[in-house]
């Protein structure tokens, strides 16, 4: 140990590295500190700073009017400035337990918190993030339980013509057993990749600990990359974009649903899987929920459990104003080959605040019209990740029963 | 595809999601954009701010006077600001070709470029990163070849009683043969963790690309977390702590060389493995290297190759201040079993303005007076990454020739 410290301090006195800033330069700040009543204090060093202000998602939301109309904008407070120009806030409340993301705004200039190292990508923005434990936030924590593996691979896609960039989770025990086991694949939205779900998503840790606790199977999660116009997400891609929604670097070959059969066969072939429909599952938020919709129907009397989070499971319904005959047309003869199949569980989950709110009601009453089952699970909230999280901790346990 | 497109207007209609920010607010900014002759624009939007500057380690460093001395601190640039509140810098000469690292200094604040996606956490900074492509930077992206598997899983580790966490490359086909292959366990320094040379050192890219050319042996590469008192890098661990130089959140149970044991059987009874010493190797940067040294000559007969990069062999002899009487008196006469033993390489590598230097000279003298043969490698240069790398790719077209 002697040694080691005697190196660290070595390098500490060598200032050539370009990286290493946060390791010296004066006092440390600590922020967020999350006090053990679980309120929280965020501190910035900006003495320059004439304003610091703090926007995240455990803040109220505040209404804003734009050219555009008036929208629920993310809540923002200002913080206050010490002698020595760190701002501070600390929250008036405890915060429930969650995964929140948040950012500071000096003078009007968005940013990350330097000293919080648990940044997420969601999109195009890189934001700072932190975990209230107790109850939910437990569970989207590293735990001391057994942890699964979560592999990067790349696939071969015949359909698309190329290889493409997958996120494979095998549960604890999956490497050192003969085994075989039951497949969820679990598609990501309109600005996602396929990190997605092990990222914002907390799959790896969501599913560790339902293991752990006897609450979900051992199952192995494959989380695909459902832009076809892309191969990867963009910083392990050899194409150059910026993620977008919906957006890509080139022009698609084919559909994620029509290049699905693709991802199975590399899974049934790649991995120890129990075959047939009563061990598939597949759900996705938003986008890879109508994914999930469309692929379920499209392979027939392969999944028997589908999961549709945040999305209309009628595809094209996206919301009142748009005209659904068509797509309906299409859709329900396929529904109804679904129905005649039979399966065990068509969950569909949506927030009251979602946009897609409407979409989903209005889907629902369709597939009443045919009396094709389905169970629906409403939460508070829209469209966003604590929404997905608590879908995917609630869905998981019920595959495979 | 239409279904697609009208589902991204609906989503950006709604503006509830939190970390959504960078899809609209008026003009996209592009940064760094790298034009086609190797030159860079950086770009920041920041109306209010009086001062911008721009710090890389593309820049030419700047000696600065502290209380504590002077030295060497990376390049600084001031950016222009036009009619728009944008602020911009181009680099007047084009940039060799590497793997970059910057951040943008607005009224003394340091931040990342909020439209670079590309970050890379190096300690405890994350910092914003950019390839210039053409010559190393090929070999640092991803590119249209065949692509091993990234794997990050957990291992026992009885010597340190506990699971702990482990980066795991296997090289192209690894999966789809019955063929077994070398090892090379590759170790990060006294500021890195198990994500570090996956991270900044872009070892999957380097392999990936090297073995495609044929300039590697296929092989599996094993990164491990090098701090026992850690188990995991911070944010994938149960442990709260702030990566620091040498850090941890407990005292260590063992060191990482007495518990390397654990991490060699962990690897020969779950990957299909050549076993014997021509099918091993193990090399590491700075501390990295100090372990490297000191398991090749603690587990006897163990490597035919070692690397050690930027860091004495001898260990305890960092720098001229440092004794080092008591550590060579204790490992010369492992070296010297070591070399009755035999190996095939020992390749010893160090810029020349590395802070180690010295005591990388010191060593190889003593080395010399018992006849310990080695292969130095001298590189411009100090204690950082782009040597690092250079030293990675070096090295593995040499193993298990």
């Amino acid at each position: 140990m002697k040694k080691l410290f005697t190196f660290a301090v070595m390098l500490l006195i060598s200032i050539t590295a370009f990286a290493q800033q946060a390791l010296w330069g004066g006092s440390q700040i600590v922020s967020p500190e999350i006090h053990s009543n679980n309120t929280v204090t965020f501190r910035l060093k900006a003495p320059k700073a004439v304003k610091v202000e703090l926007t995240g998602d455990f803040l109220p939301t505040q209404k804003i009017d734009t050219p555009r109309g008036t929208f629920d904008a993310p809540g923002m407070v200002e913080l206050e400035e010490n002698k020595e120009g760190v701002w501070e806030y600390t929250t008036p409340e405890p915060l429930a337990s969650e995964l929140y993301s948040y950012a500071f705004i000096v003078d009007g200039l968005r940013m990350n918190d330097p000293n919080n190292i648990m940044m997420i990508r969601d999109v195009a923005s890189i934001t700072s993030v932190f975990i209230i434990k107790g109850d939910k936030g437990d569970l989207y924590s590293v735990n001391d339980v057994p942890h699964g593996t979560v592999a990067r691979r790349w696939y071969n896609s015949p359909t698309l013509k190329e290889n493409r960039r997958i996120t494979i989770y095998t549960p604890p025990g999956y490497e050192n057993s003969n085994q075989s086991y039951p497949v969820f694949y679990l598609l990501h939205g309109s600005g996602g990749d396929e990190e997605a779900w092990i990222a914002l998503g907390r799959t790896s840790q969501i599913m560790d600990n339902l293991i752990a606790q006897g609450k979900a199977k051992p199952m192995i999660v494959v989380m695909t990359n459902g832009h076809t116009q892309n191969n990867a997400s963009p910083d392990e891609t050899n194409r150059s974009y910026t993620p977008a929604m919906g957006g890509g670097p080139r022009e698609a070959v084919a559909s994620m649903e029509d290049s699905f059969g693709d991802v199975m066969k590399f899974i049934e072939t790649n991995y120890r899987v129990k075959k047939g429909k009563a061990n598939r599952a597949i759900a996705g938020l938003s986008m890879g929920g109508m994914h999930s919709a469309n692929i379920s129907a499209q392979y027939p009397n392969t999944f028997d459990y589908i999961g549709v989070f945040s999305a209309p499971p009628i595809a094209a319904m996206m919301g009142a104003a748009l005209p659904s005959a068509e797509a309906e047309s299409e859709f329900i003869p396929k529904l109804e080959t679904q129905k005649k199949n039979g399966y065990q569980l068509y969950w569909i989950a949506c927030g009251t605040t979602d946009f897609v709110y409407k979409g989903v009601i209005d889907s629902m009453q369709k597939m009443d019209e045919i009396g094709f089952d389905y169970t629906y699970r409403e939460s508070g909230g829209g469209h966003t990740w604590d929404n997905w999280r608590i879908y995917l901790s609630e869905f998981a346990p019920m595959l495979f029963r």
